[in-house]
């Protein structure tokens, strides 16, 4: 949406082409030497910072929903979209939101004596992904005028509720690390050690001992070595692992997944 | 809803008082004496199986809601109810639902056609409980005329999508187990290994060796070892162990739950 016109018809007509009450919020987390950001829009009207959103077509399957919120803002086909919660709690997901307070904020009047779609009570679908952010391109629109990948340690206040998804994601994203193949599109389909253990201190946040890591992820039946080396010096060639997602599919399945 | 008047009621004008398009499915778990089993009602004009829910009201919480549709079917307060998935993608949940076979089914005839709240396309968000079925008293209504707590490796094909939320329940219930204090109201407040031991074991459908099993809920932080003996026979004394709430809480909000 770029145009006031097609704003104008999104806030009018957006109900016949779009679920009402329901909408998707996704944090998009990039990963690139060894930084974890997440990528963030600036919103004209309210002059803040939030995160890429959007609605459900009427006959649309959720998840493809999810996916193409993001493809629009980033470009990106194939992700991998995690659901993570569904929020409805918090005061922002509970009430109406202010038809006046939006017409100010960006000019357009909009008759809400019959009540109007985009403002009645909306809950929000978390989803995240993990991507390289140096490969992403966002788009801007009528909405929003800036974006900006930041460090997730120095994220500033959110609109909405979002500083909430925000902190759900990441926790959601840590623990599964060690259930799921997150990691995959961030390293070379065959990688060393160091790597994968240089994404999961980064995405973790912590240092992590490097024996007993590789020890766990092998054991967890997550990666798998390979017979394999990879000659990066004289002295060095250090085995390659993969990500084993055969055996964590029929684990899963079987509720096997730790190997206790 | 027990009455026709008040389903009649519900089905006309429960607009006014629920969110359209949104549901939740509740799946609880009941354990007991070494069984993991789930609560099914039956629902007499499908003849057939299905998970106990209900609808948002709108100005209700998500998770208040959650609780209220469980507390209702139930009478259980106080539950540890877990939000684990919202389901959008199956056939059943992509478009409008039939009034034509509603109406034959319980003989309510319904003036559909501007649309009827209850038919549109409905996302449901699933929510899991684990409880002690032998405590549980279970109410039924005008829709269902029997319920019964069935074996997880014994349940009979489900009503509409929900095969696919109790595989996901029950995939994330296991997966959780060593993350979260789940099985924290099932034993008691202090508790022997082998008591937790053949909780899990139910939980995971399969067998556990004892010894690592312990170790890693006390490395995971997720249980603490008391100074504190439980007198079980002239020889035997084996010690007690509880959850550590605490230590659970900040490890997650830091991420370090995992202690590799």
């Amino acid at each position: 949406m770029n145009s006031l016109e097609e704003v104008n018809d999104f806030v009018r007509n957006g109900h016949q082409q779009y679920l009402p009450h329901i909408s998707i919020d996704s944090v998009i987390f990039g990963y690139h030497n060894q930084q974890l950001k997440i990528l963030l829009l600036h919103w004209k009207g309210y002059n803040g910072w939030s995160l890429p959103g959007g609605f459900i077509r009427r006959n649309e399957p959720l998840s493809q929903a999810a996916h193409r919120v993001v493809q629009e803002r980033t470009g990106l086909n194939d992700l991998f979209l995690q659901q993570f919660h569904i929020f409805g709690d918090s005061p922002y997901r509970l009430h109406e939101r202010s038809v006046r307070d939006f017409t100010e904020k960006y000019g357009i009047p909009i008759d809400a004596d019959e009540g109007n779609w985009l403002f009645e009570r909306t809950l929000s679908v978390g989803y995240f992904a993990l991507v390289d952010y140096s490969e992403v391109n966002i788009r801007t629109d009528f909405f929003t005028n800036d974006y900006q990948w930041w460090d997730v340690g120095t994220i500033p206040p959110l609109l909405f509720d979002q500083d909430e998804v925000v902190e759900k994601a990441l926790t959601t994203l840590r623990l599964q690390l060690y259930h799921q193949p997150i990691g995959i599109s961030l390293l070379p389909e065959k990688f060393t050690l160091p790597e994968i253990h240089a994404l999961y201190e980064t995405i973790l946040g912590k240092k992590l001992d490097q024996r007993n890591f590789a020890k766990k992820l092998v054991s967890l039946g997550l990666i798998k070595k390979l017979d394999e080396q990879r000659a990066i010096g004289p002295h060095r060639s250090p085995f390659l692992y993969q990500f084993d997602r055969d055996a964590y599919a029929d684990a899963l399945k079987l509720g096997i997944v730790h190997t206790y």
